[in-house]
C-alpha cells in the first residue's frame, strides 16, 4: 500500500468524521469557525476581544487546539466561556476525530457560536476538514503581503480573510491593498475584515458579521 | 500496515539521504544551516542582509524551500549568489530527497556555507533532518513571548535561535527576556541571536558568528 493510498484514507475517513460533525452542529443550529494562521498571528487574542464585545449577546464556546501546552484555553477560560482545550501532542493540525471528542464535552444546546481555534500553521490544517462551517484565516500585516501566493491552500479554502494587526502596519511597511489583492488572486470568494486587536480598528465589523452568522444559524 | 510504521519508515529513509546529504557537505568542508521558522518571521530579508554584509568574505549558496512560487529565490538571486529554488507543491516541509536533488546543481568546491530556507512552519520541518550541521530557528518578536513553550520540538532541535524584528518591541509588547527564558527552558543549550533586519542592530554578531563557523569547517 502506497503511503499516497494511506494519505487518502486518512484524508477520507477524516471527511467521514467531518461530516457527522457537521451535521451534529447542524442539528443545534451552531454556526461554528475553524480559525487559522500561522503561529504569532493573534488567533487568541482576536478571539479574547471577540469574546469581551459579544458577551451578553453571543454564547460561545471555544475549541483550543495546540501542539503543547493548555495556555491558550487557560486565557480563553478568564471570560467565563465553555473552553476544551486539545493537545496533539506534536501533530501539526487539529482532525475531525479530536474535534469530535471536544464536542462530546461541550453543552451543544446552549451554544449559539463555536470558535474552533487550530494549531498555528499556514499549511497542513488546509487539508483537514474539522466540520465547521467555514475556515477564517487570519493573517498578521508583520508576516509580509505576499504569503497568500506563497501558501495558498489555506487562501483557498478559506471563506474569510482577516488582515489581524494593522496597527503595524507603518512598521513593518505592509501595503493591505497589496495583501487584499495578492489574497483575492487566489481567492476571488474572499470576505475580508481588517483588524487591529491594540486599538481596536475593525473589530466592530467583524464582531457584527460574526454575531449575525450565528443568528442565521440558529434561526 | 499501520500508519505510524510507515511516517517511521519514512523519517527512515529521508534519515538516510540526510546522512549522505551530510557526508557530501562534509567532503567539501561546507558548513550547511536549516533555516526554519513561521511564515513571514523573516528569514529571507535576514538571508539577505547577510548576503549584503558577507559578501566578498564567505561564498555562500542558497537553497530556497516554499510550498509555491519562487519569490524567494528571485530575491535571492539579486545578490549574485548561486540559488536552488525547491518548490514542495503543498508539502509543508522539506526533505533530505529534494535538498539532495539541489545539491546535484550547486557548485559545492566553490562555496563555504549553504544555507536552505526551510518551508515557513514551526511544526513540521523540526522532523526531517536534510543534513544540515545545524538547525537555526527564527522567531520573530511580533509572534509572542510563548510561542517556544508551544512549538517545543522545533526548539528542541534547533541548535540556534534568532529573536528578530527586534526593533518592534515596543510595538508588539514583546518581552525579550521571556523569550529567552521560555526558549532555554525548552532547550538550555540553545544560542541566542537578536537581530532586526530594519535597523540592523545584532546582524554584524550574527555575521561573525556564521562567518567563523564557514571558515572552521573549510579549515
Amino acid at each position: 500500500m502506497s503511503l499516497i493510498t494511506i494519505e487518502r484514507k486518512v484524508l477520507e475517513k477524516n471527511d467521514a468524521v467531518a461530516a457527522a460533525n457537521r451535521a451534529r452542529l447542524a442539528r443545534h443550529g451552531l454556526f461554528a469557525i475553524n480559525l487559522v494562521s500561522s503561529p504569532g498571528a493573534g488567533k487568541t487574542t482576536l478571539l479574547e476581544r471577540t469574546l469581551e464585545r459579544l458577551r451578553g449577546r453571543v454564547r460561545i464556546g471555544v475549541v483550543e487546539g495546540d501542539v503543547q501546552t493548555d495556555l491558550d484555553a487557560r486565557r480563553v477560560a478568564r471570560y467565563a466561556v465553555p473552553v476544551v482545550q486539545l493537545v496533539t501532542n506534536g501533530a501539526c493540525h487539529l482532525e475531525a476525530a479530536l474535534v469530535q471528542q471536544a464536542l462530546d464535552r461541550l453543552d451543544l444546546g446552549a451554544l449559539d457560536l463555536l470558535v474552533i481555534e487550530n494549531v498555528g500553521n499556514l499549511v497542513c490544517p488546509a487539508a483537514y476538514d474539522l466540520g465547521e462551517a467555514m475556515k477564517v484565516v487570519l493573517l498578521s500585516t508583520a508576516e509580509g503581503d505576499d504569503k497568500p501566493l506563497k501558501y495558498p491552500a489555506m487562501f483557498r479554502n478559506a471563506s474569510v480573510l482577516v488582515v489581524n494587526k494593522t496597527d503595524l502596519v507603518p512598521y513593518v511597511h505592509a501595503d493591505l491593498a497589496a495583501i487584499r489583492r495578492n489574497a483575492l488572486s487566489v481567492n476571488p470568494d474572499l470576505q475580508i475584515f481588517e483588524t487591529s486587536c491594540e486599538t481596536g480598528d475593525g473589530l466592530s465589523s467583524w464582531c457584527a458579521w460574526l454575531e449575525h452568522r450565528a443568528v442565521k444559524a440558529h434561526a
